[in-house]
């Protein structure tokens, strides 16, 4: 195993039993095992509110079942959408009980959940484009405050800004938020939005998230810190429908990072196993194809880049989670992204995946024998374990 | 003439003579002629240290007074050079005094001086290399207090920090500048530099200046001012060894910076006259060559591209300087970038922003009646005139 996994990601441990009489169990065989991992591993998946309102029926309903088994069975966190255009496509009719039966499940099945993302200019609120600056301020915040108190104790986690770097000077299209962000600045823009979130739930984890990994983005997280703005996570997405970045790159993007000391997410990991997107295209968004194929020399690809990615970024101290995205085939871009194919089987990614994250970094159960004074001494990864 | 160019850079005036009885200057013809323009038309021009102090003998001393009359006809300031390097080679010994005598050249030519730069991790003192950080900060800061101190009434417009978007993460080479940078980060750094330069000389005139025209710049300008430091312009440097921007990439840019309003400098403004440097060298230092040649037909183009450009910025509200860099040939980069040639000639670029500058964009002599309240009526470029 590097090095560095066993260093940033594991501790000796040294466990005292007691007797329900105040004694020490000394000398006894106990059983330890793992059950779960403080590192976030987790996927985007949206079809988790359709599955969890019933509104999948017969095979398609056993098909999201399936997918929603193979969720649990190698992820703990799990992110769920709410772009504002299709979160509340009337103003004042917000899905908020659909996503919470959504939000509900992964708590039930202990997952982790994020929101994502609570301000965007993308795939925001048309209605916004009817109102003066000072009003979609209001919206925006309003908006913020609702949601997230709306799902305090479901949802604690949250992308509280996303591509703020491109949000002022975004060109595609005319939308509110863009236009506020142009007449507020970065900065003050992301510190209301902060604010706001952190008055709602003041013990919520909140990120900042861009994909934008140029220096632009380091220099706007110090503008940022320096103007006293409290982000939890600095959320760094990594789309890589044209190829993977390498370990080089994505050490250099981290180094550009590790001066402020924050944990960092990679909250946007693709890897493609089809052709990849040229490289040419700047904005993803342009590639539109109805047919992507996932290809078996893909396949292969993407399972020995997604467990380099992966061993790269757990041995990272900084690092404290990674979110696949999409985790089925035909999502974004209908791109061949999934460790899921379009039918339902798994990739060679989601079994590579699955060998590290519930096999070389798990401790799976091992009997011990405790010492005279109760002890069990044991290495481990940082996480929740039964005894 | 451009519409714009109008709006912003002309005034119409009504002035009241008055006889030394004081009663008005009635019915009488006067003649009014302008003097200066507001507006800064710069060039960079080291070699008026050697001029100044001697250095030139015989025919280069000649040439170099052809040189000297020729700023002195076009442009009403001049870039002196204080690369720390060059400016103090030796640990306490500065060439303070040679400098002085070319500032007091340009005063004594009514061109305002800028000093550049003070604070640069390219061509810093490699004797910082033997100090610890807080060393290395005692010593950039001191050097802002000395110098400009030592050069106020002389030298009051001062690029106080060059680069500082690439600054901590150059890796040409170790110096003492990235290595300070890197550990107190691009904003306190800045503020460090501007706060020292302020206090020593609260009336100068400070710039930020960067390369670097992407959003990381616009970005960090945006965190410098919400962090509270105070910039009197923002300098946009535009070497144009690859090929001229346009009007639309250079219009792109300027918006980029119009939010903040706050003057802009063009502050290195490169045009070549030969070939033009291939597209994909990034760092424009990594192209190095013994002879890079002027030609007729590049200095065509150079002389075309120049009167766009300036006319572009002359036109745009918040630009107050353009600064043209090098004057001669065979400057940096040993380019043909200059208005003149090697061999002291004038090239078509040359003669053409003269036709703008002293031309369209002056005001000759011209004779004028006053009324009877002694009154006359103009319309001119800001500047200042002689009745």
């Amino acid at each position: 195993m590097n090095s560095d996994i066993k260093k940033n990601r594991m501790t000796d441990v040294t466990l005292t039993l007691w007797k329900s009489d105040g004694t020490p169990l000394a000398n006894q065989q106990v059983t330890v095992e793992q059950t779960n991992h403080d590192f976030l591993f987790g996927t985007a998946a949206s079809d988790l509110i359709p599955l969890t309102n019933g509104e999948y029926i017969g095979g398609e309903k056993e098909s999201a079942e399936q997918r929603a088994e193979k969720i649990t069975a190698l992820f703990n966190a799990v992110t769920l959408p709410f772009y504002w255009a299709r979160f509340e496509p009337q103003k004042g009719n917000p899905i908020t009980e659909k996503v919470k039966n959504a939000a509900r499940w992964c708590l039930d099945h202990k997952m982790l959940t994020k929101g994502h993302p609570l301000c965007w200019h993308t795939l925001t609120a048309d209605w916004l484009l009817d109102m003066s600056n000072a009003e979609i301020l209001q919206a925006q915040t309003a908006r913020i405050k609702r949601d997230v108190s709306d799902f305090r104790d479901l949802i604690d986690m949250w992308d509280v800004i996303n591509e703020a770097v491109i949000m002022p000077v975004f060109d595609k299209y005319d939308n509110g938020i863009t236009r506020l962000c142009k007449e507020l600045g970065r900065i003050k823009m992301i510190k209301a939005m902060f604010e706001t979130a952190r008055d709602t739930n003041p013990t919520a984890t909140l990120l900042i998230n861009d994909f934008d990994v140029s220096s632009a983005y380091d220099i706007l997280v110090e503008g940022c810190l320096e103007a006293g703005i409290l982000f939890d996570v600095i959320g760094i997405q990594s789309h890589m429908h044209q190829g993977w970045w390498g370990v080089e790159k994505t050490l250099r993007v981290l180094e550009n990072f590790e001066r402020f000391n924050l944990p960092i997410h990679f909250t946007e990991t693709t890897l493609v196993s089809g052709h990849l997107m040229s490289p040419e295209i700047v904005d993803l968004n342009d590639y539109q194809v109805t047919d992507w194929p996932t290809t078996p020399e893909g396949e292969e690809r993407q399972a020995e880049q997604a467990i380099q990615h992966y061993k790269t970024l757990f041995a990272h101290p900084l690092v404290e989670g990674i979110t696949w995205w999409d985790l089925s085939d035909g999502g974004w871009l209908n791109a061949p992204a999934g460790l899921i194919r379009k039918d339902g089987s798994i990739k060679p990614a989601y079994e590579e995946l699955t060998k590290l994250v519930k096999g070389e970094w798990w401790v799976t159960p091992m009997k011990l024998l405790t010492n005279s004074n109760g002890e069990i001494h044991f290495s481990g990864f940082f996480g929740q374990y039964k005894c």
